[in-house]
């Protein structure tokens, strides 16, 4: 049975077949440097939440053809004896900087960047945004989940719907990144060191045949208690033993909450409220669980609904609404015949979907005076507006668009990795990675952050970047017509 | 960095916590029946595609609470030593019988039943639910794929939009078992024995400059070629270059295929033919991948689009149009304290949300001479409808709607997996499985089949199991009108 322990093999094939032709091409030292980017935010958020930091470096560490992945590439193709070779002997070498997890992030901008020879950036193009996209996702969706239930507690929920093993482990880690607060997984709070929650499910009352005989069992058996009442009857059974158990309990328990999991959210949680309120449990928390995400808790918060710790699974876990992030991972610039490096663009009919050529940095502009966001300000690597007084920040599609800005502070968002094979960077504690993201949300103008119809947050590129991308495009442009085979 | 090489703890908390009451109520051993089911088939297709058994049972077989895990909960909780001893010598001695991978299975009928002491039957609950939940999904859009592509080659692409690690591998491995031909991911390919496909990337044209310098180099070093066209410009320099370099190496390479991955597929592939065809290369095949799924491939064939082979990446591997099926575990029966089962329900103001009560079979039933389908019949364990001439099936909420059966053939669905926690099953060889999905297929009806408003398959309780439902429905609303607190 599969273990899946090294993940080396876990690309697509046509990277091990390119490896191949540049190897024997003689050009796997070649130069290269490629970016990570999406074009379009998820959900129609106004921003994304950076995550897989971990796992890609993780990823980079155990990088390593073993000689059974050789045996089986000779298996499966016709790969000459010398490049297999050198893929036994292969290690990665090269340099990664990349946004930290809980950075927030836009889109057309670099949020991971990998630099090295061209065999070793091509190789882990796959995994890295594997792993990127769908954190980063998570991350996100976990972020609009947050702004809109505000201080309330939030559980994730969603392990028997995700997406296979990982997802789920992964997956909850970058809920926590995105601002929930538990996990019901047991491995991921091992793992991660997230906090844990869950009580029981309607199996327990099944197996006791009433409310009453299996929430008394589990009181005298866990000193904090959240009933799950919506077994048989919420109003009749499942909430008045609930208060009968804790009545007899008395101070042996804490009587935590009660669970709704189904029905009418609004409509029960006000009725269990006044019924709790009335046994005198009124810090007894409802805990609400039922296919729930941003717009159903916001719909229900518009109703009153008294609903105080919330459950999310599916909504979550998958991105429902939009399961996938389109993270692509392009080459900018590579090292031609010559030793020259050369920046390379990919061509499309759509404006918005030529990528820009070069080697970068994103700046992140906020006002020296109150620390809040004027954009993001894309330069080729060796610029630094840290330099400069004033810059001029310009939409790079509607160029009419712009501003100036002077009195500015400037940070840079791609940080280092690896450099040169060696890792370089630690990894905070998960704790201090959901504190870091609390506090660049924070830096956000409220109209960024809104979860329907937020405002563009700007992110522009430097005249330098801008004039390059148009150069390029007219060189591309150039060849493709005096072409005459 | 965690590792995730035992799986025993990827459970929701509140298994473990049921687990601590049933042990210190001394009921661990008593006997239960759970079993998964989903109500709502995916995607509004007529039939699901059964997978996920595979990952299963590797779990199953490596379920062991590790002393670092117990190590673990003992610092999380305030579970009592003799419980934590409990955990430290558990093993998995229950039965598991199930749908076997490549059935179809439809909603509102069990798929997979464990049976054992209440404790081991609840820690399996959530891995079960995430492994086969995502891996039916993944099934059934993959089969729903190729109804609509007919006998063309179809390669799962999705790796880098996966939702994590393991969707990319056991999704491509479900999609197989749907009906697809090939992955792009090595590491399944080494895994499961798929074959993989793939030839090279934009970023090949971008390190060479342009279209035929890459090509050229690439034909140079592999003997099967199939050129992607679109980097620069498909028509103007991608096809040409992609022609004159087979043209220069002639019977040196095969000149499999060229790729369109933007832009207009369906005016595109038409020129792109007319290309090749008149250059005399009328077997090299057009192979397309551009964000496809089942419409956007129907849409095509009804333009008469001149594409031969299908790279489908996001939209199948995260099941992009409803990523979750939404299968749950309910407890169908439990030994009670007088040592006898009694048959658990769980009850919802919903008539499709209440769950059958008993431990169950399903039988398929296929009319006995020509062998297609007529049906799903649900029995109680002790019912075999093998013994009887005539069966009468009918719908479970709409009895009116009903049928008399003769003549037929009765298949049970369930087959035993583990009997008392000893493996009685070999999983077959993936080809095998993908050869079963397919003849399972041909043997519904093309009515349930098309992947627009099918048919609804009838799946119909027995008499008796209907009778019981009707019963213990009875007695639940009898206890919750006695309630009186």
């Amino acid at each position: 049975m599969p273990k899946f322990d090294n993940l080396t093999l876990h690309t697509d094939f046509y990277e091990i077949n390119m490896m191949a032709t540049y190897f024997e091409k003689h050009m796997q030292n070649r130069h290269a440097v490629f970016e990570v980017f999406f074009r379009k935010l998820p959900f129609g958020n106004g921003y994304a939440v950076f995550a897989g930091l971990q796992h890609v470096i993780e990823y980079i560490q155990d990088l390593n053809f073993t000689d059974d992945d050789i045996d089986y590439l000779k298996e499966v193709t016709n790969y000459p004896t010398d490049f297999l070779d050198y893929l036994r002997h292969f290690k990665f070498k090269g340099t990664i900087r990349s946004a930290l997890e809980g950075d927030l992030v836009f889109a057309n901008e670099p949020i991971l960047q990998v630099e090295g020879t061209l065999c070793e950036c091509q190789l882990v193009e796959t995994a890295i945004l594997n792993m990127v996209n769908y954190q980063t996702l998570i991350a996100t969706k976990a972020s609009r989940i947050r702004t809109v239930v505000g201080d309330d507690p939030l559980m994730e929920f969603g392990t028997r719907r995700a997406q296979e093993v990982s997802a789920a482990l992964w997956g909850t880690r970058a809920a926590i990144i995105g601002g929930f607060d538990s996990t019901s997984n047991v491995l991921a709070g091992k793992a991660f060191g997230i906090p844990i929650s869950g009580t029981h499910a309607h199996s327990l009352v099944e197996s006791f045949g009433n409310d009453y005989d299996a929430f008394k069992a589990y009181a005298q058996t866990h000193h904090d208690c959240v009933f799950l009442v919506d077994t048989y009857d919420t109003l009749k059974s499942g909430v008045p033993s609930a208060i009968k158990v804790a009545d007899e309990m008395g101070d042996k328990i804490k009587f935590a909450g009660v669970r709704l999991d189904s029905g009418d959210m609004a409509y029960l949680s006000k009725r269990v409220r006044e019924l709790l309120d009335n046994a005198g449990y009124e810090d007894t928390k409802i805990f609400a669980s039922n296919d729930m995400d941003e717009t159903t808790i916001a719909s229900l918060k518009m109703q009153h609904a008294k609903i105080d710790v919330w459950g999310i699974g599916t909504k979550v876990i998958t991105a429902f609404d939009q399961p996938a992030l389109g993270a692509v991972y392009k080459m900018v610039s590579v090292e031609h015949s010559d030793g020259r490096m050369k920046d390379t663009i990919k061509i499309s009919g759509n404006a918005e979907k030529v990528s820009t050529p070069g080697k970068k940095q994103v700046w992140r502009i906020t006002d020296a005076r109150d620390g809040k966001s004027e954009g993001d300000y894309i330069t080729l690597s060796d610029e630094d507006p840290r330099q400069e007084k004033s810059i001029f920040m310009f939409h790079p599609n509607y160029t009419y668009i712009n501003k100036t800005v002077e009195n500015f502070n400037a940070q840079p968002l791609l940080q280092p990795i690896f450099e040169k094979g060696k890792l370089v960077y630690q990894v905070p504690d998960l704790k201090e990675i959901s504190h870091y993201a609390k506090k660049q949300v924070a830096s956000l103008w409220p109209e960024y952050k809104r979860e329907l119809n937020p405002q563009k947050y700007p992110v522009d590129l430097s005249q330098k970047c801008w004039d390059n991308k148009r150069d390029i495009i007219e060189k591309v442009r150039n060849y493709v017509q005096q072409i005459n085979f």
